[in-house]
This record gives C-alpha cells, structure tokens and sequence, in this order.
C-alpha cells in the first residue's frame, strides 16, 4: 500500500463522461487524476452519435477545435429515411431532416467512434500534462463522518484505496490511498462506485422485443438499397432495423432480433457465444428485401446483442462530495443517439461547479445544482427513449387504439422529438445559478437554456462570429451587454462601485463583452468606456457580415429592445443564468451573491 | 565535389513559390529536391497577404486543410476603411468592403506572418518525407546543347552544380553536381537563375516618391485610432500611410517616406543605418493626427525601407527545362498584397504540368503553357500595381486633369479593382489545355477562368459541399458531367468506347463527378451507371442543404441546361478546361488527345 496521497478531484472511468470531467477540470486549473480499469483504450464499436448540441458544447470546449476535429473526422447524418413493409418486401417512404431544432447551430448528427471521441479529450488533457492511470480500479470508498469535514470545501473527506492491476499483487503493494476533496463515478452502466455509495436504479429492464443486435460494416458493392449514408428506419413483416452511417465508408447496422436464441434460458442474460456476426447479418438481408445489403468480408470490426434496460439512478450524489455521471446514473437505449451525450453532459455541467468551489470562487452549496440539473434531465432523456424506442419496433405499427399511422404521422413523430433528440431543448429550473425574474428583458432568450447561437460581426474588425464563440467552456461568467441607447456610461459606473459583483468576487470569474448597435460601415468601438471593452475581440456589433446575406438583428432574436438594452449573463456551461434590466443592474450583484464568495 | 546524382526536379528557393511547388510535385509523386541559401526559414517581416483566390487554392491543395490552418492562424481583413486630409489633421471617410469580387468564395484577405504561411507547406512536405536542404547555393547551371536530349522527358539535360554553404570549403568537398530533367528558380527578385540563364528583367525602377517604409508593431493603450483592425488607407498633408491588422494583436504600418534619408546620396541605394524604426514611427504619428498611434515598446520584430520596380522577365523559361517563378520573373510594390499571391500562383499553375510530363501523361509540349499564361498574368499584375498603387501616394489626390478625386470617386476606384486584386478574375487564354469552342454549353462558368465556387449536397447523404472541394490539387482532371435528362446512359456508353479518352490515356489522371438534378428527399443516386458513380462522395446534387437557405440551383448559376447536361472538364489547378454539349462528347477525346499521351 503506498499514499496516502491528496488529490482535489479523483475521476473514476475514463468513457466519454469522465474524460469530459477530467479535461475541463484541468484546463481550469484543477489538481485532477483520471484513473480507469481498462488497460487500454477502446478500439472500436461502442457509443457513436453526437448530437447537435454536443457539437455545441465542443466547439465552445476549453481545448479550442474539438468540434472542427470532430467535424473533419465524423460521418455527418443530415437526412432520415423510412422504410416500410409493402406488398414485395420493404418500400421507400420519404426522407426528413434528421434534426427538427430550428435553432440548432449545427444541423446535423455526427457520428465516429467512441475511441476517436475520447481521443479528443485525451489529446487535449495530455497537452496539460494529464493522462489516464490505467488500469486502476477502486476498491474501497469512505466518506469521513465529521459533518464539519464533509462541509469544508478545504478538506479531504473521502479516502479511496486504488488497486493498480499491473503490479504484482504478491508482494502486497498493488494498492494505493488516496484521499480527495471530490470524487466523480463516471464508470459505467455497472458503477462500482454507485454500488459503494449504495445508490439504486429506478425503473426496470425491458420486455423481450427491446432485444437488438448491432453490427458495425462496410457495405460491399452488391449493396444496393440507397440509404446507407443516411440515418435509416425501417420497419418489416421480419422486425426493425436502423442504418446509422459512420465514419469513412463503415455503417452501423442495429437488427431487431425477434428470437430469444441470444439469451442463455438458464441465465436469462445475453450469450453472445450463442449467436454470431454473421447470423446477426442474415436477419439484416431478411430485413431489408426486396433491396440487398451486404458486407465487405473480413470489415466486421465489433458488433453485440444488448437488451437494456430504462433506469435512472435515485440520487446522483453523496453529500455532494461523491458524484456519479454517464451511464452510471442513467441507462436507455442507444437508438436516439442520446448516450454519449448525456453522458459527456453530465461532467459539462459538474467540472464548472467543481472548478469555481476548488477555486474558492463559489460556495460549496452550488454544487447542489448539479443533482437538481441533471438527474431531471436524466427522467426526462427516460420518458423520451421509451416512446421513441417504440418507433422503431413493430409496436409503432399498430398503437393502442389499433390505428396504423401513414407514413406522414411517422415521420412528423420522429420530426416531433427534434428539440429533444438535438438536445438543443434542454432547460434547467430556476435554481442559484438559474435567475429567472426578469425573463421579460429578453423573452426570446430562455432562461435555463443555452445561449441560442447568432451570428454578428466584431465591432474592430467586421469578422463574422458566432456569439456562442465568445462563450467558452472555460470556467468564467460572461456578461453580454447590450448597451441600449446610451447605456454604456451608466454600466461603466455601476461596475465601478465597491458594491457591485465586479468589485466583490474574483475578477477572474467574469468576462465581459458589448454587443454594440451600428454599422460596421461606421461604428467606432472605441467609443465605448474602456470597462466594457476589455480587448478587440470582445465586441461585437449587431450586424450583417460583410456579404450582407448572413447575421444581424440579434437584438430582435433575443427579443433586447434596442433602446433599454439588457445584460445577459450566460454561465461557463454556456447556459443562460439570468437576464437584467439596465434598470435593475443590482439584480446582477444579487444574482452573484447568491453564490459566491466575496473578496 | 560529390555527385553526380540525378533528380527528376529541383527547385532553388524555399520562398512561397519553392515551397509551394515542392509541395505540388511531392505530393503528386514527383522525384524532387528543394535547396535554400538561407540556413533557417524567415522568422518575421516579409509578406503577409493572402488573396481570395489564393485561399482557394490552398483549400484545394492536396496537403488538405491548408486553409483551415491559415484562417485559424491569420488576421481576417474584412473592410477597408479610408482617411483624408482635414481642417484638423486626417478625417474618416468611410469602410467598404476590403474585398469586392461577389464570386470570392472567402470575401475577406488573411494576413499572416510569411514564415508561417511557408510552414504550412514545409509541414505537408515533410508528411511526405520532403524536406529543404540548405544552406545551399546553386554556382553554375548548364544546359545540354543536344537538341534531342533536350527534347526527351526522359532526359537529364540540366547539369547544376551546388555549394553546400555550411561544409568546409577547405578540403574542396563543399560542392555537388546534380543532373535535373528540370529545374525551377524560385529565388526571389535577385534570382541566380534568371541571372545565369541570362533573361533580362523589362521595365524600370520607379521615382523616388515611391519610397516606403514598413514596420510591424502593437498597438498601445494610448492608441485611439479606429480602424488598426481593418485596413486602413490614410492620406494626409505628411503623405500616406497604410495599416494592415495581423494575427494577433499585431498590425502592419506602410509610411510614405517624403524625405530621402533613407537612401544614400553616393550610391543611390537604400541605407537602413540612415534610418530607423523610431523615425518611421515618428513619421506615421505624424500622419495619423489628430489620432493617436503608439506601439508597445519593445514589440517592433520587424521593419525596413524599400523602393521596388516594377518589372516583369522578359522570358520565364529556357527550353521548357528551366523555369523561373515568383519574384525571380515580376517584382512590384507590395501595397496591393499580391506578391507572394503572385508567385504561389505561378508554381501552382507550373506543378501540375510538370508533374503530368513526368508520370508520361503528357506530351512535353504542355511546358509552354506555363510561359503563356503566367507571363501575360504577370504584366497584367504590373499594370494594376501602377494603377493601384497610386491610389495609395499623393499623386491620385489630384489627378492629370487637376481634378481632385470625391471620396465616392476614391472608395469606388479601390473598389473596381476587386476582381483582379482578389485574384478570382485570373482568365487563362486558349491553348492546349483551354479549349473555348463550346463556350455557350455553360456560358456563366467561363473557360479559362477558376471552377466557380458554389454549394450543393452530396446525393448520398445530403451533407452539404462547395463543388470547389471536389477538385482538390491532386494532379487530376476532374470532369463534372451534368447529365441533363436521360443522358447518363449515353455518357457512360461513350466512356466505354476503345476510342475515348478514358480508354486511351492513363485512368489516373481523371475522376469524375456527377451533378444530378432532384430532391435529395427522394434521390437514388444508385440508379446512375456505375461509371457515374465511383464512390459515393462523388456523386452531387443540384439542391439546397437541410435548412432549405444555401446552395442549389448550379445548373442556373453555371447556365447549363437542366435538359441538354453538359461535361465541364477542370484542370488539376481549378481552371475550366473546357466544357463539351453531351451530344459532342467526342471534342472531350479531342482535347485531352491535345496534349496527353496515349496509352
């Protein structure tokens, strides 16, 4: 046994959430270790899909780029097509756009390998000098029992002992102490560290037809059915299947298996050794006549047989000083492409609250936040996977009334999940972090929701910018000042007071940015007090690029009038916090007080 | 003496146009070598322009994501905005925009660093195991005088002998003997090669009012003018000034010099020692009032004077086996940010000629073309820069007439020279490889001209594309064939004839690419012949991407009949080859027989 040692965060599980969690933690200056089971990392199959919003949330990551990589190396899925059982096997019914969220800023999935996506975030951990200590697996969990330990944002009040599977455990030194001020279970569906907490799953395993295949290929020349490049749903008389395209020129196929030959009677749990690639492949064929799919030979590079069940963790912390993230708080099926995401979310929404206790920014009581945030969405993602599950099994075919929906209520149900599915719709209740009094400043900018992306121009140099570019993830608040007419003085004072948040928590925590009125034809930024334009960069200007087709009018997206103006602060997860009057700019230092520290 | 050794290209300079070319030749699998005199690449200063076009260009260049690097790294220079003199010192007059050419698929210039600009391709060189060798000095060049030799691709006709500047001279082994099939001189205004293949520079040195200083600095806090992020063309009573913002916070300032100190009363010659960047400083503040400009003390990494002719060489080759490129065939003065455009543009053009000689495509005859089209680009470059640049000294402030020119007058002539000083108007007069005589089957994309840049969506999956990056620099024809209605079969029939051009010349050296017409709700892009249709990246779709706003409607754009189709056939660098009426496709056999070899 070596340690103890002390560490602010311990993140256990390197998947999709802890890797998150670990590189926004380090990027904000955090003293993180990321440990994982697995000696390696994952080679193929796995989680593939992100969602719109995920791109979002990448594009505005700390490590700059990650959506640009993502982008330049995923299969991009614009369009879903339908299939449906006709008189000579299946029929081409139509195509939608695979995202229905008009205000989506990327409109479209992508989708690559779980590996290549954890890549992204290794590479910029490494760049921090942070890597995965692999392969570790905890043993033991102990929270202190002092009340006054527990509550102190300095302490260190879980002890965890660490087995590091490549020691020789012979001699007795194959585990380590280590005590943290946070730990953060983002290891899997079968969470050991939701075990040790004793937290249970709510909700409960599936009836058999939720039993899926699915087969990772590279279609052959013989395929000839026309959607492989894009997000397919068909239904026939022989089961389900969807068609998700990936990167280079692999698909994944997943395969409604409508025997149980995959389930060991004995167990009743999956046997994979009882099926096989290729019998998985046979259903497809069967599936998809009278049109022919087929396989390059030898390309198969993962597949499985899952059955799984709907279920959310009962809480998602311990004394908020125990998180659990991913899959270990909640599991649901893959087909709406939801997993990775909320996932990879999950740590998006804790690593800030995390960073700003750690830095003394915060008050330890924000953290509560997270449970409140997250585990809502988390009922929510279940109630949503269960009904679009249904729609791609026979179950849809007929519903309860024995009414067989066209083809235009199909696909107007799966265009009715949009909002969701992109997971552009998330909206998190009002809170102490989520302000909601003076809505009315800004009614088309929701409260709880993500900054809507719009594009403008830099006041200094007319650059096109997506104002959602000036709100990294990287740990600070940022305050959009809509100056009205004439504002800008009045802001400039206010921030100038002792009294204001400005003055009373750490500098550090804020940015601030002016969206200016004008034409980049004449506007001189300059003009505005120095307080309120920090750097060049950090004003824009409410107006068209300079090909005068994009952009523009963000006061009346937001629906800002143009002469009382407003702040909006959006969080570090690019949420919005809260909206404030220029009449009411001490709301804003109520707003911080809420939680925060003062100097 | 070592050698000799034999090399199938070498290329001396690793200026933007040595560089540039090696990078060609390599990727496309050429045996090359590139030399330097310099013993490490340029760390600052020099230029830093980069055109519309050329951002096209190196979107399309074969090292993929050329441009991606370039606009992540460099200033976007968005608008121009212009200053006059004024009771009170200078005044502002207006911005338009910098950049005014509507088919510029980038309607803004990027500024960077040219040591940066270069290291974009040294990077994608060395991916391909090219690297510069310097310092190395190239001491005599010799031609064969053996007719035949001369004439034979195969040939090794050049003999050059090199210095190797960093060995001994002592022990006589600092010298090597190279024997080229080609060689290109990329080195630079005072080109050895140019000089010892005896070809004289035409035109003159210009008076003394065109003397410039030019220096790199950041702005201070102090300063108040408004436009450093744009560029910015000043006139004042002190004479004229230019700004061109740069990455990062640093800005670029050219100063017309009314004074000839700098310039050394006995030889005529420009004497940096006489000078200095403070003095220039101090002449640019005094330009710039009543506005202030100040520089952060201690930032000033580059400056000089300069005093440039204008003059083109008087041939840009000797026998088609020597070339000269870049600044070693036009010099001119760098206001209008087109010298290193310039000679990219030339290597650009060059590469993939020789390239096609080398791998046995091509008759050696296509060589000529490079002097043909590159030469009257280079005069046509010298006539703008005198017209251009006097925009920019005093003497356009009263013209020959004694009109003094409205500032409309003055904005609008800066802007009418958008698409030649975007580089996008570059029009390539017929020879072998441009062929007009069917013109009128797509009369908007003109021959001769870049591949209009335009969006539509791949037929496969809908995901949007500018056709511009289905002809990337990869040393292939590209033949987009417009089927029109019902003609694909016909197509595809020719192309299975022993007397096409598909059959009769190498494969390799063409992709095609088809546009259908349809809704990419409904399209089977299975349905075109298999010859239509590659892969499926390469089958496009006249339509509009998923949100119904961009792209679509080519076949109007480009004028071709959505009944009648039409094949438009793109040289490797991105220029219309010529375009063929589908009931005419024998003039495609005609004009690749023009110039390729048969098999």
């Amino acid at each position: 046994m070596s340690g103890p040692s002390h560490v602010d965060v311990l993140v256990v599980g390197a998947g999709p959430a802890g890797v998150m969690c670990a590189n926004a933690l380090v990027r904000a200056g955090v003293n993180v270790r990321i440990i994982d089971k697995r000696p390696l990392k994952v080679a193929a199959g796995q989680a593939d899909g992100i969602q719109p919003r995920t791109i979002e949330v990448l594009q505005a990551s700390q490590a700059y780029g990650l959506a640009d990589r993502l982008l330049s190396q995923a299969a991009i899925m614009v369009m879903a097509a339908f299939y449906n059982p006709g008189p000579n096997g299946i029929e081409f019914i139509g195509r939608v756009p695979d995202v229905t969220a008009p205000s989506a800023r990327y409109p479209y999935e992508a989708t690559l390998h779980q590996g290549e996506i954890e890549s992204l975030f290794l590479d910029s951990m490494r760049k921090e000098g942070l890597q995965v200590e692999r392969p570790i697996v905890p043993i033991s969990l102990q929270m202190s029992d002092d009340p006054k330990e527990v509550a102190d944002p300095h302490a260190y009040p879980v002890k965890v002992v660490l087995r590091h599977l490549d020691r020789d455990s012979g001699d007795g030194d194959d585990t380590e102490t280590v005590r943290a001020k946070f730990v953060v279970g983002a290891d899997g569906a079968h969470s050991w560290v939701r075990k040790s907490l004793g937290i249970s799953m709510d909700g409960e395993q599936t009836a058999e037809d939720f039993l899926w295949g699915v087969i990772d290929i590279i279609p052959s020349e013989k395929t000839d059915f026309p959607d492989t490049r894009n997000k397919s749903a068909i239904h026939s008389v022989n089961g389900s299947c969807m068609i998700i395209p990936r990167e280079g020129d692999k698909i994944r196929v997943y395969i409604q298996l409508s025997d149980t030959d995959a389930v060991d009677p004995a167990t009743g749990r999956i046997d994979l050794a009882r099926y096989g690639p290729e019998r998985l492949l046979e259903v497809a064929k069967t599936t998809f006549k009278p049109y022919t799919i087929d396989a390059v030979p030898d390309k198969i590079d993962w597949w499985t047989i899952y059955q799984i069940g709907q279920r959310v963790a009962s809480r998602f912390t311990a004394n908020e000083r125990v998180f659990i993230a991913g899959d270990a708080c909640h599991t649901h099926s893959p087909k709406a492409g939801q997993g990775m995401n909320a996932s990879m979310n999950d740590t998006h929404n804790l690593a800030w609250k995390l960073a700003h206790v750690l830095h003394g920014w915060a008050d330890i009581s924000l953290l509560k936040t997270y449970e409140s945030e997250r585990r809502k969405y988390a009922q929510d993602l279940i109630a949503f996977d269960k009904t679009f599950s249904a729609l791609f099994s026979e179950k849809f075919r007929v519903d309860n009334e024995g009414h067989n929906p066209t083809h235009e209520e199909f696909m107007g149900a799966f265009q009715s999940y949009g909002n969701f599915s992109s997971g552009v719709g998330v909206h998190y209740a009002p809170s102490a972090v989520t302000e909601t009094t003076h809505q009315a400043a800004a009614p088309n900018l929701i409260i709880g929701q993500r900054l809507l992306p719009h594009l403008l121009v830099r006041a200094a140099d007319a650059r096109e910018v997506n104002i959602q570019d000036l709100a990294p993830s990287n740990a600070r608040f940022k305050l959009f000042v809509f100056p009205g007419e004439q504002h800008a003085p009045a802001i400039a004072a206010h921030l100038g007071r002792p009294e204001c948040f400005f003055n009373k928590h750490p500098r550090d925590a804020f940015e601030i940015i002016t969206v200016m009125q004008g034409s980049k034809n004449t506007v001189n930024y300059l003009e505005l007090p120095p307080v309120l334009r920090p750097h060049w960069t950090k004003v824009l200007l409410d107006d068209t690029d300079v090909t005068g087709t994009r952009g523009g009018r963000i006061h009346e997206r937001y629906g800002i009038s143009r002469s009382a103006g407003a702040v909006v602060v959006v969080r570090p997860d690019g949420y919005v916090g809260t909206i404030v009057p220029l009449d009411q700019l001490a709301a804003l230092d109520a707003y911080f007080a809420g939680f925060m520290l003062s100097l």
